[in-house]
């Protein structure tokens, strides 16, 4: 049914938030998308990318849908912004790269009227600039809602992903934010301290970063992330992101253990299964 | 003046060995280029990476500059086998990504004929049927001349890599095997520990390499390297890579410090840093 899901609007119209615009008005399956940011959205139009902007107040007046696709740190501030507004039946969904953090923060604001879901998809780019409408075909989506959403709630969320072109996945919040730790942010955290390590090492004399062949070249795409982005992703997965960075230092020294006893044997056979994880 | 490198031998014919003959043959800097391999040799002559094959102990007594460029821990046995054939003024230098070991290695056979070097070069594919005339176009080629060379030996192998393209530039065994501990092994020891980490961390329930994005698809490269190549590396460039490797382990411990106190402007501070590092 053509515009079915009512009226979505999105709070953050960057390359998330924008693409996920894009998608919605390209499949017909909502009414409207408006943009609400505290940016101007004038490219956001040009782009396609939203019907129309409004304040945060207004825009949150006429959603049948909400998605916060912000920074994660600024959600709870535009859920506050925004919940004198909210018509009583509005769902709210987001694109957080972080679940457990954000249930605990939305969840006593908004009870059951909260899905959490989180898109896997982004690129080296950021901006609406690099918004695209295909962004999110065949990419997953995970859902995790919660045991108090309603079934119509949580049916809204999916039917919106789909339409977007992405697949569903549903994990607990808790299981995202592990799974996530491991495949993203313990791989930019250890990137972030390649960087630092190899720049401190640098001297007078001799600056290894100047000869960064491969090996180092190919964590500086992930080493140049943005900053903000990736220390609000810590410090909101916390607990995740310490567990797994610690069982990942005990590798790093099973490996120098093995070095150090000239045990070829036990890092060829470590090296073997990273080409079967790959 | 054409020919002035006289015969180059190039003992193991694959990517690095297969190039630089191509580069060379190119350059009509030598006047012959004879390769020496374990496995048969027809391809590297198909492709024009040598003049032609000969066994070891024929190719060593035609060499007036004689390359090793097998794996590391070949080079000492290929050396043993060709001691009694080589000319009395023959040259012997190396390709190795590590030097203290090979210097360590080769210089109680081979004396002061031994010029040690290490072309900064490479891909994701190996073997002869990647070999390209142009490898080392703008490549640095790093030396590490030791004190007891005649000054001849190192012009000529000086003039044989920039002939291949390459610019030089010397650094001490030491020197050079701590910056490539830095730039290229800690990288993929790192990569290595990642893909191990991440698969233990497989359960019956859930897998999260399944769920590999943007962050942990960037190692993957890293991680599927050749294993047995690395394992050599890391054994023999032992000392400088667990120097590395536990100043690298201190970093992420740094890091999770800052994470578990909720210094967010520790980690903005580093993470600023690693896009000027890159």
């Amino acid at each position: 049914m053509s515009g079915r899901l009512g009226t979505v609007v999105i709070v953050g119209v960057g390359l998330i938030g924008g693409s996920l615009g894009m998608a919605l008005r390209a499949s017909g399956a909502c009414s409207q998308v408006i943009g609400a940011d505290q940016a101007p959205l004038d490219e956001a139009i040009a782009k396609g990318a939203i019907d129309r902007a409004l304040p945060l107040s207004d825009a949150a007046a006429a959603a049948d849908i909400l998605v916060l696709a912000t920074p994660v740190r600024r959600m709870a501030t535009v859920v506050r912004d925004s919940l004198l507004h909210l018509k009583k039946d509005a769902i709210v969904t987001d694109t957080g790269s972080v679940k457990t953090h954000l249930v605990a923060e939305l969840t006593p604001l908004l009870g059951d009227r909260y899905v959490p879901a989180h898109p896997i998809a982004g690129g080296e780019k950021s901006g609406v600039a690099a918004a695209r409408a295909d962004l999110f075909q065949n990419a997953t989506c995970i859902l995790s809602p919660l045991p108090e959403n309603a079934i119509g709630a949580v049916r809204a969320v999916s039917d919106m992903w789909e339409a977007a072109g992405a697949r569903l996945e549903i994990m607990t919040p808790e299981q995202h934010d592990e799974v996530f730790a491991w495949v993203s942010h313990l791989p930019h955290l250890v990137a972030f301290g390649l960087m630092e390590a190899v720049g401190d090492a640098a001297t007078d004399d001799c600056d290894p970063a100047e000869y960064s062949a491969g090996g180092l070249r190919d964590f500086t795409r992930v080493g140049g992330s943005n900053p903000e982005m990736w220390r609000d992703i810590f410090l909101t997965n916390r607990d995740a992101i310490l567990k797994v960075s610690a069982a990942y230092r005990d590798q790093l020294e099973r490996f120098e253990t093995a070095i150090k006893n000239g045990d070829g044997d036990a890092l060829l056979a470590a090296f073997a299964r990273s080409r079967i994880t790959r």
